[in-house]
């Protein structure tokens, strides 16, 4: 039996490597349109950071290797321009020209390329994409040429490439033309990451497009959709991919919005053609939605089991997607799992959020430090996604998460899950744990949350009351608040009677704890009570800048009548 | 109501605390006997080794704080000497004298203490254990003075305490009863932390017992087993704990093998007493079986869920237990979740085990360094048990297991599972999914294992046939192994055949992925093959010094006769 696998990297050459391990007596032959196979893409960024030194090391095989190891015939340079399904023939084109092969089965694994948006002047040899590793050779030559670096795109690959440009000293911009910094982030994760970029010294121009890139003998200059002018030495096109399937869409093979539509084993809709990687589409596994994930952990994962599915071993089947993805931003790490709000929404699908910014391991042992946490879970308390970002120890839960959905679980089953702690490495309670606890919190009601983007109906409405201290208080806090430190709480609510005078009770501290505890004691006394979610930390990592401007210095405006001793009420007396 | 909490560190905080959150109105007292509530017991080894150096860092709460944050009545040096369930009423002694003490609901939280073995003159005052901040306090005075330290018991604090102690620059000895540190670990993982132990310098004397601590004027000496004498400034005593159940049992509580046994919601056998935390049985989330699990995870969270229910909230119930459990040993981390070897035996349960070794992190990114994975799986597939040793990431595939193993998914799950994957955190193909790879491989007889254990059996019956390269070969290989580079196989099948003459060939290389490429190839030729677990590198952390011993070097001993070229069979053709 012959295999044809076109594409030799990550899915293509998963695919491959596993067909020889089950079946030693295939003829398996790898065509890969570039110079390289089964090279390390995700390492490129690093390569021009000059973190990897080396471009040998991003070639992580070679066909040499691969023929002596596996016995495949790997064939480089070797581009497919057309592919007729009835008689099984690929039409190749190599450096000595054209010709034909047959197959018996095919796997098509052609990844995606570089999105080319219409930007009058994105011809110019200035502007790059990081794609292979001639795309990051190049790149480093032209940065260590130039001084000025613009990245259009501010996804995974836009980040990195924009620090390791301003690691390599260039001045460099990022432009993004969503309203934040990594998209598939909430805006108060994703602005966290955003001020790390601006301590980096990367200029941070989001809620933006480039409408043009003017041409000049010494530079280029990016012109901004809002009039700004960028002059590049370089330019990073990183906007996105686009499946790269017009060869076998003309074959016949079905797609769908651009990608290459698979079934569970990898089939497409022609006989004995499948499909892996980037250009097909994947199963989301919280929405159930299908969209092309380009990621190379799925991809090297589906070229398994598709390759056991040609070999006629069925029993496992592609797995649906989660999108995890993670990315080291400066000092910090960003990552997230499962689906976001966006996601939710255009699903349909009810859900709750809470935020939290536990340490990463205990706060008596040297080094630690907050992550920021979000969890979204269903009405049900399914775990349906969860994002992070912090120094230490993302990675971990965004990876225990990423289980929790997989597996189905609830946000009850978060609280049981028994990690590993001891102080360098957790807390006895994880910062998992504690997500969990506090949905349970809110799925049975003991915790009423309010949040950051209803700011305006509550100080419209409510009585806000800010538990923090007084010297908290007095470094910055929102016009209107009533300030009772949290453990001068039940000695004072007659206090929040008062001023509450019938308006519900909405509370806030630094970062949530503190609150909740304030909010259970209103709650118990009959308050309409709610607590902010993630407190001051959460409602600034979601105002940013704007938050600021409302902010109020000193002793809060808002004070009640004193209340002789006498009158006070002890909640629980 | 009257809530009285007996002990108030982990479970006891964790409860009286929740119960607060839940019961505004609630009369909440808390005994605890020693000087110190909710202190950091786990950070006390820091402490002695100077990385926390203010022992106020590890009192995380105090009563003066708990009463104004939680309207705690915290009152420490109380100790409870009796119980009479039927007028719930407590007999209290503190400084004052002994008083009564009525409650409505008691939770009993009394933890354990340290062990102490009928050792004869294990008086000394130069014998310390680890489990106060007072003890804390005293070991680092005792260190600072002496010269020479002995810890009695390898277990995770004792390990601690080892480290730290020889951090402060005291010769340091170990001695452990076991056959190996760390008992829970399987040997094969163990072995790698002993040697991290030697490299740190201190004296590890496994498989041994103290038995006297004779006293000298200036120090003590302690005489093992094997007749061995340790000179020693100070002894730490860390053999293991025993629950403090005493007056509880008095009390008619019902206990078995002297922890005190509770139900899903944690209720004794005696109404309106609960307990929680190291002097209650835990179920094992595995094997099903009670035991008592040591450890503040697990005893925090289950505080939290028996408040609940004793204030009435019933919906959670105390979680089995996995006896996950981590420390750091010099620059290795060790870990475990689930059941090792001996609980299965134990318990009965039929099971397959996978050794690997893959990287932390994509390989081409600097600082990459590999971690030691063990995965005990069942014949159905359920992950039941997974150890982990190695410098970095140790602690996050642990939490994956742990997740995985509480979700109750199967190893192929874990091939599935969508993991956070960019080059500084791990693999397109994590370790954890690769384990799964490994043991889905395993169940469908698409590899089989032989183990180090079975070295003797397979050098009396098979051919061994080592597919390193031939320099890794010449360094020390296994006397009688046929050596046949693993790229070489598929041209030298014919050797294999006369060499094997008919029997069995077992196959190894260095980490066990070559020799599965190998084992592949052989047993589509027909062969009965199999691929050594894990590879040299678990063969010598099984076999230890054994294994040197037994090593040749140079050429292998066993030479075939060298066939011509015309004679080959190409495997498949």
């Amino acid at each position: 039996m012959r295999l044809v696998v076109v594409g030799g990297v990550a899915g293509g050459m998963s695919a491959a490597a596993r067909a020889r391990r089950v079946s030693e007596d295939s003829e398996i032959i790898v065509l890969e349109r570039g110079p390289e196979v089964s090279f390390a893409n995700c390492g490129l960024p690093y390569f021009v950071g000059d973190e990897i030194t080396d471009a040998e090391a991003l070639l992580v095989q070679t066909p040499e290797k691969l023929r002596e190891s596996l016995g495949l015939d790997v064939r480089i340079n070797s581009d497919v321009v057309a592919c007729d399904p009835v008689s099984r023939t690929l039409t190749v084109v190599d450096p000595e020209g054209a010709h034909e092969l047959g197959y018996d089965e095919l796997i098509v694994s052609p990844g995606a390329s570089a999105l080319r948006p219409p930007i009058p002047g994105l011809d110019s040899t200035r502007v790059l994409t990081l794609r292979t590793v001639s795309d990051a050779v190049a790149l480093k030559a032209r940065a260590q040429a130039g001084a000025r670096a613009v990245v259009l795109g501010a996804g995974f690959i836009g980040l990195e490439a924009a620090e390791a440009l301003r690691m390599r000293g260039l001045e460099t911009s990022v432009v993004e033309l969503a309203p934040h910094v990594l998209p598939p982030l909430e805006p108060e994760m994703a602005r966290l990451v955003r001020e790390e970029l601006v301590r980096l010294g990367i200029d941070v121009l989001d809620g933006r497009s480039a409408t043009e890139v003017e041409h000049g003998p010494d530079h280029d200059t990016v012109v901004l959709s809002d009039g700004t002018r960028l002059d590049a030495d370089v330019i990073v096109l990183s906007v996105g991919v686009r499946p790269d399937v017009s060869v076998w869409e003309a074959a016949g093979v079905g797609s769908v919005a651009g990608a290459i539509e698979v079934d569970e084993l990898g089939r497409t809709s022609v006989p004995h053609i499948w499909a892996v990687g980037d250009a097909t589409r994947s199963v989301d596994g919280v929405t159930g939605t299908r969209r092309p994930i380009a990621l190379a952990g799925p991809a090297n994962r589906a070229g398994r089991i598709v390759a056991d599915a040609v070999m006629g071993r069925v029993g496992h089947t592609v797995p649906t997607a989660l999108g995890t993805a993670i990315v080291r931003v400066g000092e910090l790490t960003a990552a997230l799992t499962g689906a976001n709000r966006r996601a939710l929404a255009e699903s349909g699908i009810e859900y709750h959020t809470v935020h939290l910014h536990p340490l990463n391991h205990a706060g008596y042992f040297p080094g630690a430090s907050q992550i920021h946490l979000v969890l979204h879970f269903g009405t049900d308390g399914k775990v349906l996604g969860a994002q992070a970002v912090g120094r230490d120890g993302v990675d971990k839960r965004i990876d225990v998460f990423a289980v929790a959905i997989r597996a189905g679980l609830k946000v009850a089953d978060l609280v049981d899950l028994d990690l590993a702690y001891s102080p360098p490495y957790g807390s006895a309670k994880d910062p998992v744990n504690m997500a969990g606890m506090m949905a349970t919190n809110v799925l049975d009601g003991t915790l009423r949350l309010w949040h950051a983007p209803d700011l305006d109906v509550v100080t419209d409405g409510a009585l806000l009351l800010d538990v923090r201290s007084r010297e908290e208080v007095a470094d910055g806090h929102l016009p209107g608040a009533l300030n009772i430190p949290h453990v001068e709480l039940r000695d004072r609510m007659e206090e929040v009677r008062r001023a509450a005078a019938g308006r519900p009770v909405r509370v806030m501290c630094a970062s949530g704890v503190r609150s909740y505890l304030a909010h259970r004691q209103l709650a118990q006394a009959g308050f309409d009570s709610a607590n902010l979610s993630g407190g001051m930390l959460t409602l600034r990592a979601a105002l940013g800048p704007g938050l600021d401007d409302l902010l109020e210095t000193g002793s809060p405006s808002l004070h009640t009548t004193p209340i002789e001793p006498s009158q006070r009420v002890t909640v629980g007396d």
